[in-house]
């Protein structure tokens, strides 16, 4: 699905994909900032734990939700796509001030929630904005485009990522999760060459992707966010590599970002902490013949 | 130690660092590659097994190269600092055409090689114009700054990397092995951004970069050669960062090579099998605003 149009008097809320085993004992400073975002002790917070089939996740969250302070919490148990129809669901997440998809399996959500009254309300809410975020599978389905599968410890390589529509909160990226844990960088560079239009972001666990209403994303956490931007891609062998073969790509921009950097989608542009990135990325790049086998290292 | 002089009457010879876990059964596509560049049925190959402790690596080599048709095939078993004073193992070097170094460990190579006659020799007769190739442990060697060790699986990190100076063949290029298959991008990363002056090559299983007396490699393999440029890097949180901490590294440049792929070390620019990616790069990058929320994908 397309993401729901954000009307003129408003901005659309934040989208907020977390790379999968945050912390939710000690700081929960991702947790923390996400509520704070949906109104903090005013929050009416509703958990969607369907991606997971244990019964215990709804009452997770709702008990982190409420220790952090949150005014109302409320987890939907949604099992089934008829749940989706239970109008008690619809009026729940029709007055949330901010909505949390958690982990599980990114495909059990999307079966369940493609195309209902609630996957619709998810992105009218976040178009008339508040936040929505997710944990591991609950981040991949974020995007239009939903990593659904694939290899870990691969090669980017034909065949190595499998995609499916996804919510459609936002077109602009393509979102992996568990991403330094699981070496899941060559699916993720599968993922972007099949499109050079997608940013794709690889998140780490305990780590989350802020993407404000300006489309300037900012990390929190311990891990990092590694973008791939394929846009400038000069060569892909994807449209003709046999299945399971190794591919070149050449031409991608990765910026790695640990807490505080943010990255402008629309830019396509990394700035550190201290946003004065600006003031080198005007340096030349460093050439061979500085540092050839007769100089020192520079 | 620095790379030895090339004289101006011929070429220095082939560097070619394996990934490690070549295919040593079937087409030893890598080492057929190596043999023919050593002179094929007029080869004088001397393999150094001293980075590994099996008793079998020196003599599972003889066999390898024989059974591929080399004229003459020896390997030294160097296993102490004194062994490299045996001037034998320095004539044998000197009329080698070809030096092959296994895998084991790179610090044994290091600390049993550096500094004696027969690193000094190896250096020498590479810049004599003779092939060096080295798998796994041997290619990290290659090159004048070494990845000791480090964590695999790890997001780029303080203290992720750890480094040790090398044979120093090149000093154009920081090498690790086994890249994909251990997860290595991280602790590739964290080394070359200790120093953007260095290429990072991280090799996969089965694949070898051979890099030619004009600083243009090309991929030989299965797997791929993923080229780290962090010569325009915009920001490196590294000097500042804590232990263990993740580190920010902006402005990245990646190229993921399969075979037949070449990377021109001085120019720091990646070619497609057929060497027209020149034809592409000059394609501006994607923009958003060609693909926000109300386009389709491009």
């Amino acid at each position: 699905m397309c993401p729901a149009p954000v009307s003129h008097d408003h901005d659309r809320g934040f989208i907020i994909p977390i790379g999968g085993g945050e912390d939710r004992v000690k700081e929960m400073h991702i947790h923390r900032k996400f509520l704070e975002l949906a109104g903090g002790s005013e929050a009416d917070i509703v958990v969607i734990p369907t991606a997971s089939q244990l019964e215990s996740t709804g009452p997770d969250y709702h008990e982190i939700f409420t220790e952090l302070g949150a005014g109302k919490v409320e987890f939907l148990p949604i099992n089934s796509r008829e749940d989706c129809n239970n109008p008690a669901f619809g009026e729940l997440l029709k007055r949330a001030t901010g909505i949390f998809m958690t982990g599980g399996n990114q495909l059990r959500l999307s079966t369940i929630l493609g195309g209902t009254d609630v996957a619709q309300t998810i992105r009218r809410r976040n178009a008339a904005g508040i936040p929505v975020a997710g944990t591991s599978a609950g981040a991949s389905i974020m995007s239009e485009h939903m990593i659904s599968g694939g290899d870990s410890n691969s090669a980017p390589a034909e065949g190595a990522v499998s995609l499916a529509p996804g919510m459609g909160l936002t077109n602009a990226v393509i979102i992996d999760q568990h991403f330094t844990q699981r070496n899941r960088l060559g699916r993720l560079l599968t993922a972007t060459s099949h499109n050079p239009f997608l940013i794709g972001l690889g998140i780490d666990e305990d780590t989350a992707a802020f993407i404000g209403p300006d489309n300037i994303l900012e990390v929190v956490g311990s891990g990092t966010v590694t973008v791939v931007d394929a846009g400038k891609l000069c060569y892909s062998s994807l449209w003709d590599a046999g299945e399971g073969e190794a591919l070149s790509l050449l031409g991608l921009k990765v910026d790695v970002m640990g807490e505080g950097c943010t990255y402008d989608l629309s830019a396509r542009q990394a700035y550190p902490p201290d946003n004065q990135a600006n003031r080198f990325c005007s340096l030349p790049a460093v050439k061979l013949d500085e540092t050839d086998d007769k100089a020192a290292p520079g």
